[in-house]
């Protein structure tokens, strides 16, 4: 450990050529700024090369794309993980006045861990002073939302949900043509407002995830009338990775895409893990208390207490958790309903409850207790995500009894976090075969009176360990179109080890896809200008742009030069594929190129009893084909 | 080209260390004979090793799947690529006596072929002599299962699709349970009857792709009302690959599951290339003749004859060609309706054909022609494939006019293959949005009267060139559910470059489980065993039988050795993704026991007020809770 932090804490770990810091290919960090000077709203451009045509070359306008890479893809960023990232949001939460900095920690856990000179070597050293809410004030989004108040917050989001998508269609008719969506009784509207996200969150169909002890972080929504959003679980185990390779997959997920991360370490020294991954991190951070707690008790579920799990909210909440998974929905009575299943309880917070709940036959502390948690999490406005803890792991357990009464109890403690302003969304299955799928979005939806869902794939078959990301994209593409929030990934790894920052970038690839697959299926407005704009430059060979429009422009590009290495083959009519000859686009091409010459002799047709297909083709193909 | 083909000749390389020869791991051929001693269907037999309880080990029966890898994992079968397979269709074939041997090949370019000495080194030595239908004799299943005759072909069909299924969920009840599936109107019964075989087949609702002339094959069959079948594209182009990769993709590829494979080499040598195909693949093999018709005239559409099409028709169908893809329904009335799309035509053969219409202002041969198309068709048993030359290239192309209309007309010339009894699937789409997908089924069925569907992908989102084998897994899946006969796979290079050997696997992979989880959706008979089976021995640890029964045992294994390589592992109630303490199903199972163990004092817990919760808990839990 000491030596993997040592390393971690040198130079050129520190400002870390591992965090991948270099813009993406042709693509560079624009901000738009908004109502006022320090609301900068990150997103990426990239640059697309001209369409050759008769009348010479065409532009084409760049395109804009959500940008999840936080500074690190900014070279105007100096980037050094031991001094963690700006706090971009510090003046906002500081001007609401309803807030202020402790001299200390609150939690009696992390004191220790401050005092421990064991931990010297590996603590983050610029660590920030917590804030809390003044006395009796709530400080959560939902709080202010409802009071009427849009938040800087608030307009970051909608500038950042619309991503010059407007101005995009307006300079490119071409590309602002889309299929009308299906969405499912989603109410989507053409252009994302402040008042809007205000609305949603008021109402409890959206959410903010962001921590006051979190500044560093670029605010995002999560709520089924947004883009769908899609989280990566990293953290350590027990049996291995440090602090180092954890922060090297946090830079690497987000790079990628990743809109959330979460820290599942059930490892060491889980709390100096979670400070690091917290300081460098640009977007919300996700934990499962239960799993520290659990870790302070040994592992031993029966010796869980209330009292220590409350220190260790405290303890995560001052340290800038933004959204705490709580299994408070697993109760005594909800046990035995697992007892018939192939796989009994699969979710580890849900296991460790239902644990405690036989040992003291009693209902689960977390259930119990609920409205003291809502407390904690007014002051600090940490988000739930309350855990599915009896979801299904295998076909065999979908859509079982257990899995239903839990979401009921969700649906119940939902209500109870909306009383007090507690942003909330509800996590969700599992392993679903694809027909079954929708009755859990429908099911939720009810419940939780369309509080965000944040599904885990689901998978839709057993049968491929190793594959996983697939098996649970497919599911997770169908779960979005139909109305989930957000995706959490599956890496390929899943039910066979620990991910290694390969399988991050996996993951995150597949869950890019079902996501933008269901942002399409929904018919999100302008969703579809990506697809029109990569298409266009693939039947226009512009082989460069295709690369750089696509979500992981190395691979493709790596792909595409196994076969054709050359310079040359980027502006090649062909790939290696179907070869010149049977290239299929450039003989749709030179078929364009063709009526377009021969339009007068297409009357020729006229002869061949054709009359009416041929004056067909002359008016529509006449004019219609253009050399490209 | 000939340094390639004499190693390829090469003792060494022709015993094909890579051909992928060994069984996969704890696996084992075996053989249901049917009504008569030369119907011997294969399948894979999976051993499983005990689960372990109180009173002492617990034997589980081992699982058996379909298996399309032919003789190449059967180690009492001499594998020699040189010698090509055993033909064990030859004497069911020739007991017909509706065909006869002819003295020589009909086809004027085979001939030629045959002549020429520079093509000596890579000719495949053993060629057959060709099989051809009596004068006037109409050899196809379909004709014999119209005139109510059930062939050893589908018997053997019959036996295969069933897979010891009934076997297997007598033996275990608990690997037997399944949610019933939603099929949107297929009629799958609990058993497949050769009966039942026939009756598709006479009704047109399912093909048996297998050309009198490739009596090696396996008969296989393709329908809504069977399991979801994939095939893999493999195949030369003018830039890359030689035939011994050719032959090293294809026995990769159904080693994995292909069920089909297609040759689409467009390069040198394509009528070599395809004999040492056909005569080494087990799997029907399908071609689209116009690829090698166009390397026949250098690659100039104009130039292609009926003629000249004709003959390459018999000269593939000689060879042994299992269906053709031909892209009749592309009519000149057609070409205009592609002008305003964003990718043109991206068929390589709808292209072909538009460009010849254009050329010569005429009607498409392939479809003036068609009746004598049908007319080669039935004295070889080749069925149809009817291309979609006008497929969208592009989420912006989806369900387009040019599309639909075609789609109409390959409903027409289904009515007129049907009228020559030969067998007929229809080939679909390519790029559509996820909410566009079923209406591609639903007017399929319609227009084409529950012929085959036989669908490439579709892939959901144009922009991720390098994972198209994930963006079109999803819409494979979906439309597999909705009723797709057949999902042809993409691979991770579509776009970019000519496949190869990794890639096709990974294709593969991704469809299996497309396929898979359609069945499963479907409810098709059985379908959850294997999920059942893996699921079981998940949770009970047993690594090995989950390894075994995954897809892909040796990447399953791989993945969970990269963190802990030891034996010891194998046997360990945790995996380094959650470590000892969080193994959510260790602690699943310790509840179990501890419900058990605590049955009196369960009754403690009515002293606390939760009467109700407790007795359920007793009743239920006490008795059902089982110690793994």
């Amino acid at each position: 450990m000491n030596s993997t932090t040592n390393a971690f804490l040198s130079e050129t770990n520190a400002v870390n050529k591992e965090a991948a810091i270099d813009p993406l290919p042709a693509s560079s960090k624009v901000y738009v700024t908004g109502s006022r000077v320090d609301l900068r709203v990150p997103m990426r451009e990239i640059r697309l090369s001209d369409t050759q045509t008769d009348e010479g070359p065409r532009a084409n306008p760049p395109v804009y794309v959500y940008d999840t890479s936080g500074p690190y893809t900014d070279p105007e960023a100096s980037i050094d993980l031991r001094a963690g990232l700006a706090p971009l949001r510090a003046p906002w939460i500081e001007e609401r006045s309803d807030t202020h900095e402790l001299s200390q920690f609150s939690s009696e856990y992390t004191r220790r861990r401050q005092r421990d000179p064991r931990l010297d070597s590996m603590r983050f050293a610029h660590g920030r002073k917590p804030r809390v809410a003044r006395e009796g004030a709530n400080v959560t989004q939902m709080h202010y939302a409802r009071r009427g108040i849009i938040t800087p917050e608030m307009e970051f989001i909608a500038i950042r949900e619309n991503a010059k998508r407007a101005e995009m269609m307006a300079q490119d008719a071409e590309l602002a043509s889309q299929h009308p969506g299906q969405s499912f009784g989603a109410s989507i509207p053409e252009e994302i407002t402040p008042e809007f996200v205000r609305d949603e969150v008021a109402r409890g169909r959206a959410i903010i995830p962001n921590n006051i002890n979190h500044p560093e972080s670029e605010p995002m929504i999560i709520g089924r009338n947004f883009l769908v959003k899609i989280n990566g679980n990293i953290g350590n185990s027990a049996v291995t990775s440090s602090i180092e390779e954890e922060v090297s997959k946090l830079t690497w997920a987000i790079r990628w895409g990743g809109d959330t991360i979460m820290d599942l370490s059930t490892g060491k020294d889980i709390h100096e893990t979670r400070e690091w991954l917290i300081r460098n991190s640009p977007v919300p951070v996700g934990t499962v208390p239960i799993y520290q707690a659990l870790e302070k008790v040994d592992g031993t579920a029966e010796d869980l207490t209330w009292e220590m799990f409350r220190d260790t909210l405290i303890e995560q909440a001052e340290q800038g958790v933004d959204y705490f998974t709580i299994h408070a929905g697993v109760r005594l009575h909800h046990v035995p309903m697992t007892a018939k299943r192939t796989t009994g309880i699969v979710s580890r917070g849900g296991s460790i409850m239902a644990k405690w709940c036989l040992a003291h036959h009693e209902e689960s502390f977390l259930y119990t207790h609920f409205e003291e948690i809502c407390e904690i999490m007014k002051r600090y406005d940490v988000a739930f995500s309350l855990g599915d803890g009896l979801r299904p792991g295998s076909i065999a357990d979908a859509n079982d009894e257990a899995q239903f009464a839990e979401l009921e109890t969700l649906g119940e403690l939902t209500k109870i976090a909306w009383r007090h302003d507690v942003q909330c969304m509800i996590e969700g299955p599992g392993h679903i075969p694809m027909h079954l799928i929708k009755e859990n979005m429908d099911r939720q939806l009810a419940c939780c009176d369309e509080a965000p869902f944040y599904t885990l794939g689901p998978l839709t078959t057993d049968i491929a360990p190793g594959y996983d990301h697939i098996t649970s994209g497919i599911g997770a593409a169908m779960i979005g179109w139909y109305g989930c929030a957000m995706l959490c990934y599956v890496t390929p790894k899943e039910h066979l080890g620990l991910p290694n920052r390969d399988d991050v970038k996996t993951g995150i690839m597949a869950y890019k896809i079902a996501a933008h697959a269901a942002d399409l299926a929904k018919g999100h407005p302008g969703a579809q200008l990506r697809d029109n704009a990569l298409s266009k430059a693939r039947f226009e060979f512009r082989w460069e742009d295709q690369f750089n429009l696509g979500l992981d422009p190395e691979t493709a590009r790596a792909y595409h030069d196994e076969t054709l290495p050359k310079d040359s083959a980027k502006v090649a009519h062909f790939c290696s594929m179907c070869g010149p000859k049977f290239c299929s686009m450039k003989i749709s091409q030179e078929v364009r190129e063709y009526a377009r010459e021969q339009r007068v002799s297409e009357a020729g047709a006229l002869d061949q009893g054709m009359a009416e297909k041929a004056a067909e083709f002359r008016e529509q193909g006449g004019d219609l084909y253009h050399k490209v």
